[in-house]
């Protein structure tokens, strides 16, 4: 390498690897975009960059293209006209496998170092990243920034973190020496050589093509695996900026920039599964619908697949201190992003015979009214509800309201367009809260976007028990439980650990369910259906390289 | 726990963690079978021991057993007539789940624990598993007790190692404070919870019962999974002697016994598929055949699925400085308990037009013979060749070597029966050493047993070529190669890293390519079809458990 990207990111490094072990608060990339933080001009620039690619053909020189296409529209109604070079599937694995030949020699310090060059500048470049991530997945300009850019690029150093711990622990050489009673010893010296396990695929999904990006690219990549990024049809350049980046360092290290590449289609041919089965890739990461995930880890068995799916996230409302903090947290959870992330709690269940709370006993009803009326009054002020809101990534989730509306079940807030006065085109909707029994089964399924069901049910225990057998029958990636009872507190998360979601306890101030941080929460456990894997930890890691040794006689 | 077994073990836990780490030689567990290292009567009482179990029902208590059944009879003659509680599919499963609830909830250190004592115990047992192995398996006594006893012992106390430092590493309880600029910061609480996958299912083969199958056997049960342990038809014994040591300390440290179980059938009514496709089986470890591996791998798609199938292991002999050497430590690999070794090697290139030694140059007829040679002068004394060919595991592997002698090729050493001096009915074969083509296609196949192919090719290039292609077609556990220079020997070593495969270099001595250490030799990459896993290494252990963790405000 002629530049030494390990030394020069080591400290970043070693902290994180220290972070993921003690498991507390820390971020090497700051998330507000003040410009006390980011510089004086770093919004205005992030903003011109991102204007400036508009209309034309993003500047990635992808070699075997034939042709360029893209189909981007905002969510906020902008048409974003950026067309993308295409090299077709064959091309893409042809040039990743003559990568692989170098890329596999470099090493891991050269992976690594490489891999922490690239997220680091992908930090300088988070402004623009941000109005690509908000222009495509429809989110508000701060999550955008913030789960987009730093959080995204903390989700990739974190993986990288325990990339280079499981590496760093196989000695490069060792020696052997068997002690052999009278005789001499049997002396063997021996060689361990971490090898990839070939070309990766990351498959994006449309609502957050970074942060569910990064792990993936940057576990293969720190293992020494030439990466395809496929992105989502609807959100290809947050990923074609960090592909640029990507190749940029790489040219700098000295590398051939094909061990990363971009793999673009239209919405009308999909190439994931040509590209899934092709015997050359070896891991693929996926983030997406479970048909699509369930499809790829029955089908691409030359591959390891590494998914992230659907899934039904759950509340359990047993009692409240102060309920009126619940109702906020609990709005503020339904309202943010509409419900588009793959943390967003879906059904709470209130037992019908109401809760206690510090004002006394409130019944089904009650609850349920202050839970509506709580995201009434948070979305009151639409210039602030459509920060919190953001728009609907795809016409599809608008449709599904209407479709959750035909349910027939009682409305307890309804879901209404909002008019946007920045993006008058903006496809806006506050969320629709349905009221609903236990025992009606269409809601066990996953209503992706700003759809809720208030749930009566026979009792806490009875809630408890449902959410467990939801997790178990249909996954989930979040569960959140309130009760002023400890030994309640304490079933639920029996009942968490059972079912294998994580829970979060009484959140009544600025924490919220959705939300995961990295080095600390483990996003997603990997023990339910509705991911095979946790974001990220050893498990994620371990077997995207293997090791190879040659022993012999000193 | 009522005994504290973690605490107990833990200098050997502790020095087991570092020996992975530095990968030199250690265990704790001696392979001398000497009085002076197991006691003046261990020997005697071992056999003894084995004896008194002949012909009666195993003495192990299992609930809802119906009737006994057993068929094994020894390679060297001998019938057991050892009779074992069947217990049926759904009970054992049952009976499982049962145990899972309690065991799930001991914690990583009560696993650990219990599994380091059941090793230490198993130790003390050497003798009495040698002959348990020996007259399963039919390897040689030495071999046996090594193998069968300390050696396997190492693989389990590696696994194990591998499990701690994995879990270990997860903190129980960790504090996040996040900094709100002027605010207070947001502080929570987070609790991370090791849970297991579920019931794990061991599925041992009939050469290595314990070698094989504790790696496995010990990897989930130190992650707090129930292991239902199913022994082959004709290897039982071993493994029934290792699940009575396992319930007995289970029961001794206050936890259910079934925590680990006995799976028996009959030859006729295989149970494994049954077994490996109920949906509470999270976690299979297989040894075998190539097709019921992929079987597993392709149908078992609820669990994780560990395994070691079959390979073709070849030699590359490019030049030698002491011919000799080479054949003798070639010999001694052929003949090492009749080629029924999964890391034995089968076929040996040498260029058509000879090799350089120290001697001058030799020619591919000369080296060829002086191979057969040395086969032939190692087994001279048969009273000393049937302590280390063994006997024939099964008749199949006998008739393995006349459809071998069918395929018309020249014969370089042909195969005899061996009369044992000890065991008159034992069933004892010499190697079969023919001479091949390259192009001959039908011998890139695993031929079990002791049947050698000594090849002839175009040079040292196109032999690793053909090595290199051979793994990644048809998998391998071990390449060896012997070259004086050392631009050859890179060149093995960039293909063996390519393959995905160990590479052993120049082995002259008392070092064998067959055999591997644990701590410090990979057995198996993980990498190539024979294998889709090392024994052991992090990838082995980090997936088998899970983390939950619960959050909340402090």
């Amino acid at each position: 390498m002629s530049v030494d990207f390990f030394e020069s990111n080591r400290e970043v490094l070693e902290k994180a690897v220290e972070a993921a072990a003690s498991r507390g608060y820390w971020s090497p990339f700051p998330e507000s975009p003040s410009p006390r933080v980011y510089g004086e001009t770093a919004a205005e620039d992030g903003r011109k960059a991102f204007e400036a690619l508009l209309g034309k053909d993003f500047p990635l020189d992808l070699p075997g293209a034939v042709g360029a296409i893209g189909q981007e529209k905002s969510p906020f109604g902008l048409e974003l006209n950026i067309r993308y070079p295409k090299v077709p599937v064959a091309a893409l694995v042809e040039q990743a496998d003559i990568a692989l030949e170098s890329w596999r020699e470099a090493g891991p310090k050269a992976w690594v170092g490489v891999s922490l060059e690239i997220l680091k500048r992908l930090n300088q470049r988070s402004f623009e990243i941000a109005s690509a991530v908000q222009h495509t997945t429809g989110q508000g300009f701060m999550m955008a920034f913030q789960a987009g850019g730093p959080h995204a690029q903390d989700r990739g150093l974190e993986a990288v973190a325990y990339a280079w711990q499981e590496m760093s622990r196989i000695p490069e050489i060792s020696d052997w020496e068997k002690p052999q009673g009278k005789h001499d010893p049997l002396r063997m010296r021996k060689r361990f050589t971490i090898v990839p396990r070939g070309i990766a695929l990351v498959i994006g999904c449309s609502t957050f093509p970074t942060w569910n990006g990064y792990p993936g690219l940057f576990a293969s990549l720190s293992t020494g695996n030439p990466v395809i990024v496929k992105p989502h049809a609807t959100a290809v350049l947050p990923l074609a900026m960090t592909v640029k980046v990507a190749r940029e360092v790489l040219q700098e290290a000295g590398f051939d920039p094909n061990v990363v590449q971009l793999a673009i289609h239209s919405a009308e041919e999909d190439i994931s599964q040509e590209l899934a089965l092709h015997p050359s890739v070896r891991l693929i990461d996926f983030t997406g619908s479970s048909a699509n995930g369930n499809w790829l880890e029955a089908n691409a068995r030359q591959a390891l697949v590494y998914t992230e799916k659907a899934g039904v996230n759950q509340i359990i409302i047993d009692s409240a201190d102060d309920l009126k903090a619940v109702v906020r947290n609990l709005a503020f959870s339904f309202a943010l992003y509409s419900g588009q992330m793959c943390t967003a709690p879906q059904n709470v269940y209130i037992p019908r015979d109401g809760i206690a709370t510090s004002e006394g006993r409130l019944s089904f009803e009650q609850v349920a009214q202050a839970i509506a009326q709580g995201v009434e009054k948070m979305l009151a002020d639409p210039a602030k509800a459509v920060e919190l809101t953001g728009a609907i990534q795809n016409e599809a989730t608008a449709e599904r309201i209407e479709e959750a509306r035909k349910l027939g079940l009682p409305v307890l807030h309804d879901s209404r367009a909002l008019q946007h006065p920045q993006f008058p085109n903006a496809r806006v909707r506050t969320p629709l809260l349905l009221q609903a029994e236990a025992s009606d089964e269409r809601i066990y399924k996953e209503w992706f976007g700003p759809i809720v069901f208030i749930v009566a049910t026979d009792s806490t225990q009875h809630s408890i028990e449902l959410a467990q057998r939801v997790v178990q029958e249909h996954g989930a990636l979040t569960l959140s439980g309130y009760s002023t009872d400890d030994t309640v507190a304490e079933s639920m998360r029996k009942a968490a650990e059972r079912a294998g979601v994580s829970l979060s306890l009484n959140l009544t101030g600025g924490v919220f369910v959705n939300q995961t941080a990295a080095f600390s929460d483990f996003h997603g456990t990997g023990a339910n259906p509705a991911a095979n894997a946790a974001l990220s930890d050893t498990a994620f890691v371990a077997n995207r390289f293997r090791v190879v040794q040659t022993r012999w006689h000193v």
